[in-house]
């Protein structure tokens, strides 16, 4: 059954409103929020003013008109808080505290020793993540309006559980509770995936399109959906798992179980397997870490290492089968490709997987689909964790929606509406 | 950018409030479509009030409801028109005349010739099964509200052109043009992996999900995706294309001259193939039509002939992973299998594909997803083709709209609305 009440498209649209202020120009009237957002000029009048309300937004002068009124514009209070974003990858937790108008204010960085990782040892390394953060930037614990946190893996949305993981042997981690504890502070956990679709569709391709999927391609592979500008996150949060759709029935052995998986062949670890394959007596194979290995094999090629070029061949064949099956399943209008693997392999990869790409997707949806790297500027992993910790932010049913609004003294609340008149018990919604 | 304007969601709710009336009992309170969809009372009135005016509902009564007012109930007019809903199959036309409560009155078939068949003779043999539908209905051309088509292949929405047909060597075929000239009433063109989804939304697991798959294996193969309880399309209405993802690289040609797809194994021409690599020698494996050859299968495992069953065990393997892929990627809550393949294999091929996914699904996307054969009554296809044209009818802005609102007389708006005051210019929506 479709449940969409007024509350959920109020939060939907307060979500939309404030995205357009990430997409472009920093000040921005009413009047833009409407024509982008195809809501009516009453209803982004209503959201406005809440988050002016919430201090999530300032006035910001006027522009002229041409022959009207000056229109009034609104940005972003940057200094209303912190968000911070964490991305636990695998070598590594990387932690960066964004103003609210997600800007990068400081990163830092903690590095995991190799092999198997417990649970606990990550949870220790955020924590002082955060801690540094909070010191080097002299903003007030109270200050941070919530922490999001991508971590790799199957992750239930509600109970925060990882119940899967591409690098280490977790199964059923209650995180969430893990991290609650330690930090105590707002809390948002996703995985990767998600992570850099919600960057994508804030900072990237999403400005100008809305059917979006995204790939990630390091340790662990998969694909973020985007569909009507929202992310997609499947009946339990767990869809995307792209990297665990089978290209090669009776396949490669593959970390999940399984055989013939497209992670088995594009992830880093599946990358170096194939150099290992082809050259089995080339050390440079065999490096101290996968990422290291594809590192390494970036520079063979340079060296027009014919071996090396033909596992960056291979993989680009193996990368493209599996987007087209996305294309042809999905028929989206873009594909962002990003992540270590791309940026380690460059134009040499791009070139043999989009060759791959069209020989095998279908000519119609194959014409609508534009390929191109992610644009979102610095770490799109933190980037899209601290657009999550944003997003706990605007549904906190204390700083916005009715129960606050009744809470409020009444004063307040008619002081500073500056939107048309209201009817009782809750705005009304248009469109 | 997300343009949702008041008219599309109109157009949405409108047609979330009918489906209410199909997926149940036949008369319904308005306080029960309030509580299905989520939508407020009002905005039920207002819609239901406009589907009263268009006398696509009628008063139906009153139920007792505890204590209160009795409460006014609403059903479908039946007789205010016909829909015609017809599905180009691989060896015949079929085309069925429904009621608007979308329950057949007539079916009728045209077989059409075996090999490459020209669209002139499509066009031909559909134009002969409406006017006989006509004929023996005696219901007259004007009362059609509008003709849906299923054709095979990728069909663009919008210009009706199929643009590749999995049986015959179709490109860009204007079947949109071909058809309105000769059949002179309102169309709706689409492929049976919309329609069958459509029809599964409105008359099958759809009335308890929201987010499905509906897998169609017959000489195509395909998967319908809805998300939310909407029929995705795709960003040119091709979405849906899992029969043309590769399974297996470098694995079996398909008739889309690519190699490894889903539909080479486990699509009727596929598992005859099967058959004759097992059996070279067997006859029954050259069958008159690949569906005939499936049917001899099925007879052939039930009298235990062990390649017969070797056949359908691979089939269900090959059918599973492609399953599991699905599961993977998009997290449904419900897949749906349906059509010729399953009607011939039944259980046995059912079993051999349950075990296939179950082995290759994650645990988190498997645990989630309830596999089910097709509950939907009769043709999936002709009902789904008829829903499409019932949209086009609900879509129509001389029944519905401002547009048609203000060209009616003052009076009989006033005279005929039940609902809540209104505001000039237009209804008023709510969430």
């Amino acid at each position: 059954m479709i449940k969409r009440t007024s509350q959920d498209i109020r939060r939907l649209n307060r979500f939309e409103v404030l995205r357009r202020f990430y997409a472009g120009s920093d000040a921005v009237s009413r009047q833009d929020l409407a024509a982008a957002t195809g809501l009516s000029f009453a209803t982004v009048a209503n959201l406005t003013s809440e988050l002016l309300e919430a201090e999530v937004l300032v006035e910001a002068g006027h522009e002229d008109s041409s022959g009207g009124r000056p229109r009034a514009l609104l940005a972003v209070n940057a200094d209303r808080g912190a968000l911070i974003g964490v991305d636990i990858a695998e070598t590594a937790v990387h932690a960066e505290l964004f103003d609210l108008a997600l800007e990068v204010r400081h990163s830092v960085e903690r590095p995991l020793p190799p092999g198997d990782v417990r649970p606990a040892d990550v949870v220790e390394r955020l924590a002082d993540c955060v801690e540094e953060l909070l010191r080097v930037s002299g903003v007030p614990r109270a200050r941070v309006l919530g922490v999001g946190v991508s971590v790799p893996g199957v992750v239930e949305h509600e109970g925060g559980v990882s119940s899967f993981s591409p690098y280490w042997s977790w199964h059923e981690v209650p995180l969430r509770a893990l991290l609650d504890e330690r930090l105590r502070l707002p809390l948002r956990l996703d995985n990767p995936l998600r992570a850099s679709t919600v960057a994508e569709l804030w900072f990237g391709a999403g400005r100008e399109a809305d059917d979006l999927v995204v790939l990630t391609l390091r340790a662990g592979v998969g694909a973020g959906i985007a569909i009507g500008g929202q992310l997609y996150r499947g009946f339990t949060n767990s869809a995307g798992e792209w990297g665990h759709t089978c290209l090669a029935i009776d396949g490669r052995l593959c970390t999940c179980g399984n055989r013939g998986c497209v992670e088995a062949y594009v992830s880093t670890r599946g990358i170096a397997q194939t150099w290992r394959e082809l050259a089995p007596d080339d050390t440079r194979a065999s490096g101290p870490d996968d990422a290291a290995t594809v590192a390494a094999l970036a520079r063979a090629a340079d060296e027009r290492d014919p071996t090396a070029i033909e596992v960056i061949n291979r993989t680009g064949r193996h990368l493209g089968a599996a987007m087209a099956n996305l294309v042809n399943l999905l028929n989206p209008r873009v594909v962002v490709l990003g992540n270590q693997v791309v940026d380690l392999l460059g134009e040499r990869l791009l070139s043999a997987t989009y060759e791959a790409v069209t020989r095998h997707a279908l000519p119609l949806p194959r014409r609508a689909a534009s390929l191109r790297r992610s644009a979102v500027p610095h770490n799109a992993v933190t980037r899209g964790a601290a657009a999550f910790a944003l997003e706990g932010f605007l549904d906190d049913r204390d700083v916005f929606g009715p129960v606050s609004r009744m809470r409020q003294p009444r004063e307040r609340r008619d002081a500073k509406r500056t939107g048309p008149a209201v009817a009782e018990g809750g705005l009304r919604l248009e469109g």
